[in-house]
């Protein structure tokens, strides 16, 4: 039994983004060797997601996913994009002193919608792997959604295979 | 240490059904000889997910037990069941075209409800093993929840363990 | 590869607690041993998770951090906390006579929107482990959210870590 690690990664925007990172998981999967075991994708960030869904076919004039600009829109209607401070409690001004000490804009804190929305969608997803291949099902493609939508920036997507 | 698979199926309807399937995963745990690891329950459909609960007991008309019922009536509040074209964005001309060429009615693609509402729910559960029980808890059951209303059809549910 | 499991407790309220349970875990880690694998923090009660978010600094007049307060505020608006028998499907008839039959009061079944908001957010997290230690990101806290708010109980907090 063997764990392999790998990371790779992304670029964010500043609406809520959806990475299909397949090719580049399978990539991983390849180069691992490993034939049979699990595989984890994993965000490290707090305003991040790893989802599993179907491919879209369609895109919006921004290039978002006919399915994944739905689960934006559901999502805002409960959980509604973070305009001003005083719209949700969080950031306090604890949070912000500290944003401030870390050489942060006050309003990068302004994010408070992408946290609860990374709570909702789960941070990771596991998958089976059986004769080298990822059991994904006929449709099955990861997404890394980044709904983070105060700054853009270079995410991590971390993969993780025990198996043999 | 050693890597088990198992998938059984079970049978959908045309409206979300929920199927307990602890017993049937206790059944692959046993045949497996495992008896301290990981176990996972996965589903590999992009409108399904596997859930634990308590029973509830109670059920509806349907079958439905009440408590997944209850589950049924929030997400039909925040994600509404697709009754036609338009009401959500996806799917868009491009998937419509890609479903006919597989054969498929146009009418199959309206399911964007349980597209969304199994990325909420999630795909897959993870559960600890310890001396050839699953931790399940005192009340905790395992589903197989199937959103899709749109066509009854078989589904596949996937068992991997890794243990020793 | 060596399988290890521990299991702590943590002290719920009679409101959604979310304790920060990052520091117990860490220490379960370093007792363990396991330098590299996947660690699993998983909450076998039905009506609590397991969640990985910031930390918020602020606290509300209850010591609730501000954005697990903004999450209980979502919840609240889909799917309001149950005062009283009728509000939901869930608990019906026979599942009171059960919770009767376990010396339970009638009461302590009203905690359906503490079973749908754990069905939401998942019992559990999946964490890798690299250089013994876990990859949370530079703001990552797991945090053991409890949403029963019929009765304040001790609670397991079970770790699982597969590595070596």
């Amino acid at each position: 039994m063997t764990i392999y690690h790998e990371t790779f990664k992304i670029q964010s925007d500043r609406r809520p983004t959806f990475d299909d990172v397949t090719e580049k998981v399978q990539g991983v999967l390849k180069k691992s060797g490993l034939k049979d075991g699990i595989l984890l994708v994993y965000s490290q960030h707090t305003t991040c997601s790893v989802i599993i869904q179907e491919a879209a076919d369609d895109v919006n004039y921004y290039g978002t996913e006919l399915l994944m600009q739905d689960l934006v829109n559901v999502m805002e209607k409960i959980i509604p994009t973070c305009r001003t401070e005083g719209q949700y409690l969080h950031p306090g001004p604890k949070h912000i002193v500290a944003g401030l000490g870390r050489n942060e804009e006050a309003s990068w804190s302004l994010n408070t919608d992408a946290h609860l929305r990374s709570v909702i969608m789960g941070r990771s997803v596991t998958i089976p792997v059986e004769n080298g291949e990822m059991l994904l099902g006929e449709f099955g493609r990861i997404y890394f959604a980044d709904f983070d939508q105060v700054r853009a920036r270079e995410r991590n997507v971390r993969v993780q295979i025990i198996g043999e």
